[in-house]
């Protein structure tokens, strides 16, 4: 433990951890090495695609016809997913004058950590919950579900966006998605409750995840420099490509995994559709309404999203279109005004929520839950309400009861969230990963090289 | 009527009209406030979406499997439409150095909003046209149409970019709608002309709405501060980006309404694909020639795209390949050639098609209606072009009455565009809107706040 | 032979070859003719595309079901294809300080002209090969073969980078896809070896046709202004777009043209995806080990791509899932080791490879083919492995000869790519192109008009 001791000659950072810079590097390793042995070990290649021989001697391959693997017609859904994750969060995350690169290429490097890890992690939980041992089958349906959980490891990083070193961004992709697919587990087959586009799977549990990681690493506002809170309009340009790709994508997110059902599936993207278009419209009226007459342009980039986020759970219910249009509506709202109120709660908490993850993700998403079991409050029919048929096969649940399974699972998220969330923070303050020096604070530079044989050029004002 | 009296102390703007900067988040509320109430009246989910149940009681959800939909398998061109609209769009207008944001985000708002507007307006206009309610089915063909109407409104912003503040945005969002889906009615079911890509329906009436809407309003380009009309790098960069998406996803933007017929829509992507590869290469040959052996960016970003616009109209025809080939690289030379000489001809008329969206889709858009006529002309078995088969049921055309009704249905659409764009204009000159001071034409800077907690830089070089 | 003597008025630039700057348009419209005239000799449109009647006289258009054409189940993957051309190249190409618009806006226009002359070229590749005359029919799967095509050009341009002048980069357009069609056809139906994604035919063909055109033109690194090798964090920062967009879309770029067999195509997606998932993570983990603990940005746009070009060959291939991991882990880390190193080596060699290019696409390329061949040699049931059925054509194959025929297929590919490239850099040498002076290589300026109308500011940190 002689952590913190000097300075790095080469990478110029102070000496942190037992690695050191060599921290990252060394852990990376590790865990590609694990992914390797645990695929060899854990995962198999989809039943429907592994080469069939037939005729004499098994001399001719089985032509399998595009249409008769379903999930193919999900194809591009699952592309408009990952899309989000790499190209969505990741230009997102580009707003802060010194951190774009930081957000862009973190992500980055998380998604192809965490598309892999998931696949790994699916057969682990499945050992936990069912106790025997089953290879998962990579294919279309798993890829997709791995964007689901990345996505809320995407957004716990947005909690702690510039606060973590490369190494402990590792740490956090290799815990996250086990905690979030044992949460989905016990949410889903425990507890009843469905949630297709994730409204408390994905966003609350990536949100609450990130407070209490946030308050695990024990990073107060007051540390970290004022110049380096700042965006520009380099980044914030940037950051609205990052904003477009996810509202534009969002009903691909919600919809596809749901290939199975097409009554469903359709559903589920006009319901997405219509609570999304309702939310960038009122995220904007309500933004230009608080703020003086102009509009902000942190809460254009994330409240106008809040609909997705909200419509996750009630998104397959089979509602009359104007419903939608009002839940979206109110998030887009509800979040836009929360932004600077919620950043101060937070604030006078003693954390800081540098991408306001919490006030786009977790929010909505809480909110997303309560308005879901209202619609199933005030309905008839609602067992059917389902993407799966949990309910259906539950008798004699009451509406009431219903209400009550969707509110316990949002307790469960947020606490198994928030426990572990703080537990990864915790131990990632053990000296082994590289920590960031408070100067540092949501800054890259130390991370990155000036380019070779073409020279980087520091740019003096978008830098 | 007490408008333009002294500046507000928050936004920091001229106060103008009767309620000043809350004429935005007013009007705003209203229009959300309408969209919800009247989706209620007027929208209905999809028939094949609803939920129906079958067995014992109703215990059972019935599954339709994926194929069963042949909407879905336009999913994917439904996207990519979607994304010309928002991403394309949104920042081919960010390429003005003091209005990237605006073209940005009014642009997304645009999109938001006029997405759903546009599902009341298909009800609204069958209650006109047809005389009795029918409810809009919320599909994803009616989202598909979404996006072509949402295209025309935001072609005309094209027109009025920078001229415009946010609640005159939402007036015209309000109204075209409703204007371009009624002459889109009389364009196709009246004179019978199919325009499967929106040659005329979408691109030529967007534009020529545009103009009679910047008459309307009266912005003379004497006005217009010469340091507000500049362009930088930054901003023409983004606009590629723009230019780059709308490119590439045409196809799916001329094909994504007819998954009913797959030749026809195999056809179309083929025709649009080679249409819009050769304006590419025109337009840059074109731009070089005229510019002394230089390109032109304004030229590559928008005449590149004029082969989409122009091949429109005859996307669906039943040519060889050479045909769109030319159709495309003429609209393509044209376009280019035409920036400066159109751009200098409307100056002279007294006005300032800022974005230069006349020479991108008004003339390629007149000049496809035309070509697809010569096209009828030169050709037999001219009477099955169409997509739809209105020109098959009807006895006794010949090739020259097609061809008639085709300029017919250019002069229609070119008179009701104009016409009602001015009156549109008219109408928000009324003192109820916030409108835009001189000496702030095409700036964002006064809707805009700086962010909070994470402090906006200005960027003196890219702001 | 006038050429070289003194400056051009308008465009600045110094008179070089016969034609000035006239040498772009005017070649420019020769190639454009020679596209019409060849598409109207050598095309036609796809045979399930052509209107057809039924019914009385014939006065009944065929329907065909969306379901009815396997092809268009492959469109979205076409799409994506099509965006890594022109999209993600395109922004890769941002990256240096005074070429961001060269890069993005070469590449549109090379995409533009390559796309049509592949429908060309692939008819006159089948009169060499086959001796008789076949019209190309053009259709979704031409469009997807297109882009494969088109991007071995735009890799090719990636190692001359900022040394060709318009005129110069249409000669490459029109020699550099015959070229490759006739070394596809080679390799394909001659040496019996397959290659999905082309690892050799598309990348190492790209990348080795380009060292050909560079010591070709004989632009040697001590020539190129320091000035102009700077990259700057606007530059980087769109090519970390490109990079995205090429990265998430590799899936579609290796399965898109196996619309024939799911099976084979899932298969094609998950190897693919794992690959590149793999390269992402440890390209960076070698890029901070190398680095001294700092990420390099060019290891990162580029680097982690490598897992796309090597598992190209491989895969098609019936292999478990850690294998693609491996390769593309593998990939990653030799691209990222070697950016230096290669650079380094190429400079001796009295080169510069400008954006990298042989370490992204040549050095992986043929990894991927070395490791696909291992592969082979390890299994058994490999003669099934490839996605065509060439090899259970063959008796009597054994692994140790299928081996030996992808180390064949890799050297013919290395020497006919890199003597047609070199040959095509001697002849644009020809003094009838414009050629681009040394002071004056990586340097857009020449090229582009500041825009009129709206005025063009030059700006002095990010131009």
């Amino acid at each position: 433990m002689v952590a913190d001791v000097g300075y790095d000659s080469l990478s110029g950072r102070k000496k942190s951890g037992m690695l050191g810079r060599f921290s990252f590097p060394v852990l990376g390793l590790v865990a590609f090495a694990l992914v390797l042995i645990l695929f060899g070990v854990c995962t198999t290649l989809d039943g429907n695609s592994i080469l069939k021989l037939e005729g004499e001697n098994g001399t001719k391959r089985v032509i399998i016809p595009a249409g008769a693997n379903p999930m193919m017609g999900s194809y591009g859904m699952m592309m408009d997913a990952t899309a989000m994750c790499v190209m969505g969060f990741g230009f997102l995350y580009a707003f802060c004058r010194k951190y774009s690169w930081g957000g862009i290429v973190f992500n980055f490097l998380m998604c192809g950590l965490c598309f892999l890890w998931c696949q790994v992690c699916t057969c682990i939980v499945h050992v936990i919950f069912s106790g025997h041992f089953q290879k998962t089958e990579i294919n279309l349906a798993a890829m997709i579900s791995a964007d689901l959980v990345t996505a809320a490891v995407l957004i716990t990083f947005g909690v702690v966006y510039g606060f973590v070193s490369p190494c402990q961004i590792l740490v956090i992709c290799l815990i996250e998605p086990l905690a979030m697919k044992i949460n989905e587990h016990i949410v889903i087959d425990f507890l009843g409750t469905s949630d297709a586009g994730g409204s408390i799977l994905t966003h609350a549990f990536g949100a609450f995840y990130g407070v209490g990681l946030n308050l695990g690493l024990g990073i107060k506002p007051k540390y970290i420099p004022e110049e380096n809170r700042k965006t520009n309009k380099f980044g914030d340009t940037f950051a609205l490509v990052g904003t477009i790709v996810l509202w534009m994508f969002w009903p691909s997110f919600n919809g596809s995994l749901l290939y199975d059902d097409a009554s469903v599936q359709h559903r589920v993207v006009v319901n997405t559709y219509l609570a999304i278009c309702a939310s960038c419209v009122t995220a904007m009226i309500a933004s230009h309404l608080v703020h003086g007459g102009k509009l902000n342009i942190l809460e254009v980039q994330n409240a106008t999203l809040a609909g997705g986020v909200s419509i996750g759970m009630s998104c397959s219910y089979n509602v009359n279109p104007w419903v939608p249009v009002l839940i979206g509506g109110l998030a887009g709202m509800l979040s836009s005004v929360g932004y600077g109120k919620i950043a101060e709660f937070l604030e006078n908490l003693g954390m800081m929520d540098s991408a306001g993850a919490v006030q786009l993700h977790g929010i909505p998403g809480v909110f997303g839950a309560v308005a879901a079991g209202i619609v199933v409050i005030a309905t008839t029919n609602n067992q059917y309400f389902a993407a799966d048929t949990v309910w259906t096969e539950m008798d004699g649940n009451t509406n009431g009861k219903q209400f009550g399974m969707i509110l316990l699972s949002v307790l469960v998220t947020i606490a198994i969230s928030f426990v572990v969330g703080a537990l990864n923070g915790l131990l990632v303050r053990v000296p082994i990963c590289e920590k960031v020096e408070s100067h540092l604070l949501i800054d890259e530079t130390p991370y990155f090289e000036l380019t070779q044989g073409i020279v980087y050029k520091a740019d003096p004002v978008s830098q």
